[in-house]
């Protein structure tokens, strides 16, 4: 395997706003790596919430160290330092770019199974064993492999679609008739999945009944997460593994629904708000609030019943 | 796009016993949407629980409304009035029938890879990317894209099971040995899907030990919901998205298993009985009663014991 | 349909230690059934547990049953008992031998699309409609249908992975730059999947980020599992249905992570716990523990608050 090496001029660009403390000749990266890392020509990063970066320092044998611009109290002679406001995310921009694998655009491998009247931008990678219905689908966007899409599907530019996940199966909407039989409501409307967009492995994603389901742009699903008929997802927001959004509830932008929690149906999340660690949401949420616990409770009030009962 | 239009002639018999308020020759019909849509040829609903009926009426475009049959308070010269029982049920015979896709049946994709064994009835769809092993499957069912029937997975008439479904994998049972090793327990029973069974997308149904899993007639199990092995469902059921039954446990007919509940092993969940959105069920549950909450515990006494907490 | 008949002779090695009350030759079985069977020549067992042995014994009319070695208040002349110390594991033994179909090895099916550079041992199963990336799969190792590997996927020998489940997918890990959007970190790690892992259907497996996640020799993981991002799992580790292990979190090994638990990120759950059905775990569990509900404690702690609010 042929190795390549990455000089300051490569990653330069790629580091935003930044200042170099050593050599920027000395350079020479190889691979990506933690900071506990004994690789010398590694890049290497140390968050900013980290209280050890000096001990961090000393440890590590990468000799290109990504830190946050507050003074150190010593210096490494041996090492460039370069330090950003937020070493995370310019580690990021560095790593994405340089060190991870790009799906090729302009693909649709031979075993997906594509509608004669599907409407695909030519820069967009379909994998293996894919079957796409008759959809919309933006450039540079990624479906990998074992997707289906249904018909009445539209997907934007630069959205990832994982392995395994299944977008604008029919809703689940029934009544009971008079015996007492299910009776399923028709799903006639569309799934948006709107441009940035990334979706997880394993997901639903649910088409609506007479409206549409949406997806904001920018907005990131983890993996097998549902998303029932008609719900409506602001952009900018993270629903995290396993949650579960019930039909028609709308959530603002930049909200943050964690892991296993579940949201009923028909009501309305706000914008910047978080949802916590399996928590169970049974009523409408305001913008700006955190909310956890069964049933979900704000913040303040969730820990004053819980130290009313161990005060007991 | 050549649009279909529907006079009265073509929706009478769908719309069961009903009265018509205005023209029946003004009706008529290129899409179903919904009441607040503006587009005039439009049929709509309005629920039955609806207060506000008349609001609706003003408001509306659409000329052909279904509503329930109570009196008006006006009259709406511009539009002909639907009225039946139940508006949501008759306009679900209506949309089932008129405008949503059927799956065309006696249709096996050529992707899809199938047992010599399996004994499958001619009028079935079979979609892409399926891998179907020496099962039984009855007329009129639909087994969409990706799915996985392992062997011995009997499916009746009218089935539909969507997208990256899995059913009849081995069941969960393991026991240690002296050494804590796990052994795997033989799971060498059947699935059983009766008649008119929906089944969503991702589901996983597995395979009962030394008898059989089954899903009783006609219920219907949404997205991303694991059956484990040796489960028996009634008829008519809804077990919702992500739902969770634990391993030989039972469940009477006509009962509603809510998003993200758990239900745990070996116990017995009554007919016509609500297990509350993200409840955990520890015991059996008698028919007719309603659980909620974690552990789950009838509706009136979990009420009574959140409010002890709220009065401390 | 041949049925194949066995004698003590072919079953004399899988019992392990054991005696037999009755005449061998009488040992005539053609299938594994429960208890309550009505056929003669069934094998059955009666679990150690149970208080009803007798009763089981007088009722089942198979004439072959495996039992503990506890004394017996009468005698059964009719049938052959076969006692061992552990009936539930020797049937295992019996039953995973002589009844359960064996996937044939050395067999990958055409439908299957596998990376060029992948290192396969030649004794595989690798089933239809499977995406398997540049991976390293040892012998005698399953993956069933609908899989998907991404790159840098490695496993074991002796591992199961079945129907619809996804390993390697990128991880969830998101940062917001200054406008709030979000900023994917890069996942560059690898999957390490230990031998004699199974890993049931519909399970999501991400890579790590910077190292790797590693599922350790022998667990087994149940369907709808969500295991993220440098997750590292102990050995023999039960991992059952729909439970989600969050980002950087560790297991030690033997431990039970029960149906619809989700674990917190970057904490310990130590050796040999028990986390109960649907808890929520907020911070790291000592070895030998049990822990419940939601948020998770003690199991003593958690008893001593629900009668708390029992006794107000």
């Amino acid at each position: 395997m042929n190795i390549k090496s990455y000089s300051y001029q490569d990653i330069k660009l790629l580091l935003g706003e930044h200042v170099i403390i050593g050599d920027v000749n000395q350079i020479k990266i190889t691979s990506l790596e933690n900071i506990d890392t004994n690789k010398e020509n590694a890049i290497c990063f140390i968050d900013k919430n980290r209280k050890d970066k000096e001990e961090l320092l000393d440890k590590t044998l990468a000799k290109v160290v990504v830190i946050d611009d507050k003074e150190l109290k010593k210096q490494y002679l041996t090492k460039v330092l370069i330090q950003v406001k937020d070493p995370k995310l310019t580690i990021s921009f560095v790593g994405n770019n340089l060190f991870t694998l790009k799906m090729p655009l302009g693909i649709i491998h031979e075993s997906a199974v594509i509608h004669p009247e599907a409407i695909i931008d030519k820069l967009v990678f379909i994998g293996p064993n894919c079957t796409i219905g008759k959809v919309k689908i933006g450039s540079n966007s990624i479906i990998r492999s074992n997707v289906t899409l249904f018909d009445n599907v539209e997907i934007g530019s630069g959205v990832d679609i994982s392995s395994g996940s299944v977008i604008g199966s029919e809703g689940y909407g029934y009544n009971r008739d008079q015996d007492g039989k299910l009776i399923q409501f028709p799903h006639i409307g569309r799934v948006i999945i709107e441009n940035n967009v990334s979706i997880g492995t394993n997901v639903s994603i649910d088409r609506g009944a007479l409206s549409d389901t949406v997806i904001g742009k920018g907005t990131k699903i983890d993996n097998l997460v549902h998303i029932a008929h008609n719900v409506i997802i602001g952009e900018d927001c993270c629903i995290v593994a396993n949650a579960v959004i019930c039909g028609s509830t709308t959530i603002g932008k930049k909200s943050y629904i964690a892991p296993s929690s579940c949201v009923r149906d028909a009501i309305h999340i706000g914008e910047n708000t978080l949802i916590g660690l399996s928590a169970t949401v049974m009523k409408s949420v305001p913008s700006n609030e955190v909310w956890v616990g069964s049933p979900a409770l704000p913040l303040s009030k969730y820990v004053k019943n819980r130290k009313k009962i161990s005060d007991l």
